[in-house]
């Protein structure tokens, strides 16, 4: 034992976005070196939302799972699976959801804020009441120590420390820690176009775009709307271009600030700048993209070498959970 | 293919009574000639409402299938297992879950009833919610054509049949067949002081008592509390012996009506006389109880090669299932 375990996952609904990449799966990468790490392409999870269409959730698991290498996962040194391999995320959640009093999963945040938000979808659902409980079963049945997650997700790693707690107690055997909740560092990168980032809106720029590409929507960003000559003073403040300065040009951010108030620099030649920081922070995942993409066969041997040594975690587990729940013979 | 598919369940509670070999266990005996039967031992089903006290379970599992061998079920002609052997039981669950309404588990007629009848515990759980949609899964994961089942869980198959509807409805396939109902003929036995038979109410005949026990049990039963001495003229329709005599003395049933109504045969003796056909029907039962009893490992080699059987075919829909689903690599 000795190294703290983590589970994570995301749910496989298209190409992964910069704030992905920001928020989440940079976070990973650096996680990876200091626990034993479950990374779970969640699959069962996209279909409450998507269970009238699933038509592009084999895809979607094949490009995530590129996405997740790209930007640096190792896949032998991480378990790197899809949560639909291992039917013991779905024994657990059913065992669970026995001594789950609903009003846990009614009163959850997350679950009036998205019916409400995805109006058009009938979510009215068994399943789509359930998945929080989906989720604390996804991180029990690897006995995980900490979860890191936004924090929208918050609320979901508290029931799990319930549910956790709830079982102990009932079945008077600490089987389950309690894990702890990481909050990713969210750095906030608007849409080109200055709005919220958002494929709804299709301003989103993904993590594995070709450079060309990346330079073609930096130069669609919007700008200051105040500044109609290039010498005008701008306001780097409500400025898109500056939004991505602030988190792609570390180093020279606030030169970047200084000379657009002054109109030292105009905005073509600041996206240019931008542009070339883009470029070279994406340039070893578009690399490494572009090796894997071709290549079905080992991203499918990765997730089926992944499954197996998830399920060795989940069998030893449930070996637990059957003995004092009454169902090993 | 050509024989049909049958499955059907009983939760693991207890050892069987008389009312559950008369209700259900025999039909199954019957049935077994006719259909590709799958009996499941549904361990799930039973933690719904006993999560808070798993202890007598596996005891209960054992007992359940023995007697199910003893009251003549072929365990190489049928599938006998135990449902919590087979995970897919739980995966289709969880897949059903994505696409079931609400509301249509709320509207079960059981799901009221029972939080009513068992309020000293607490139901209001996602488990006993959705436990219908647990048996649709129990069913239709071995696209089973028709299931035996008592009245009161006849809205449960009409459920199943909705939700194999809409699966063949929103993935395009007719992937599941939409199962009949077999109801059971059941035939009303009062316990023995002519209440309904009920555990709580300890005046139950289980169908496994030794012949002793058979007697004893049969010489406490309540008869017509109007009739005082041995030549009294007696009321068969209010005596709880005679409604036995009904169903276990076929032949001689109208005459024990008559020569009681004329005060012809006192209660001991019509009493005896019921003994003597209940231990006689219960006669082969019993013996092969008594060898069956003893041989755990016997009861144990059933299960697993019946969940062997059972995983087979279960896998075998779950393939379509996975690939209209978008789960298949």
């Amino acid at each position: 034992m000795g190294q703290k375990v983590i589970l994570s996952g995301m749910r496989p609904t298209g190409k992964l976005q910069l704030g992905n990449l920001l928020g989440a799966l940079d976070n990973w990468v650096k996680l990876q070196h200091e626990y034993k790490c479950f990374f779970s392409v969640v699959d069962w999870h996209a279909l409450t939302t998507a269970y009238d269409d699933p038509s592009g959730l084999k895809e979607n698991v094949y490009e995530m799972v590129i996405d997740w290498l790209s930007a640096g996962l190792d896949p032998e040194k991480n378990v790197i699976f899809r949560q639909s391999d291992v039917l013991e995320h779905a024994e657990l959640h059913l065992l669970f959801s026995m001594f789950t009093p609903l009003s846990w999963l009614e009163r959850c945040p997350t679950y009036k804020d998205q019916i409400e938000q995805l109006r058009e979808k009938n979510l009215a659902t068994y399943g789509f009441l359930g998945y929080p409980l989906l989720q604390a079963a996804d991180i029990l049945v690897y006995r995980a120590d900490a979860v890191p997650v936004g924090e929208d997700q918050a609320p979901h790693i508290e029931m799990t420390r319930e549910v956790a707690r709830r079982f102990n107690f009932l079945y008077n055997k600490q089987v389950f820690p309690e894990p702890a909740t990481i909050l990713n560092q969210v750095k906030l990168l608007p849409g080109i176009d200055g709005r919220k980032m958002s494929k709804s809106y299709g301003n989103v720029i993904e993590m594995s775009e070709p450079p060309e590409e990346v330079r073609r929507k930096v130069s669609q960003m919007i700008t200051d709307p105040g500044r109609i000559r290039k010498n005008d003073p701008g306001n780097p403040d409500v400025c898109t271009v500056f939004a991505f300065h602030g988190v792609f040009s570390a180093g020279g951010k606030d030169t970047v600030a200084e000379v657009c108030r002054r109109g030292e620099i105009g905005c073509v030649q600041c996206k240019k700048q931008l542009s070339d920081s883009l470029v070279e922070y994406l340039d070893p995942i578009y690399r490494r993209r572009l090796q894997l993409a071709a290549n079905r066969d080992y991203v499918r041997e990765i997730l089926r070498k992944g499954a197996k040594r998830a399920k060795e975690e989940a069998a030893r587990t449930m070996e637990q959970v059957r003995a004092v729940m009454g169902l090993s013979l």
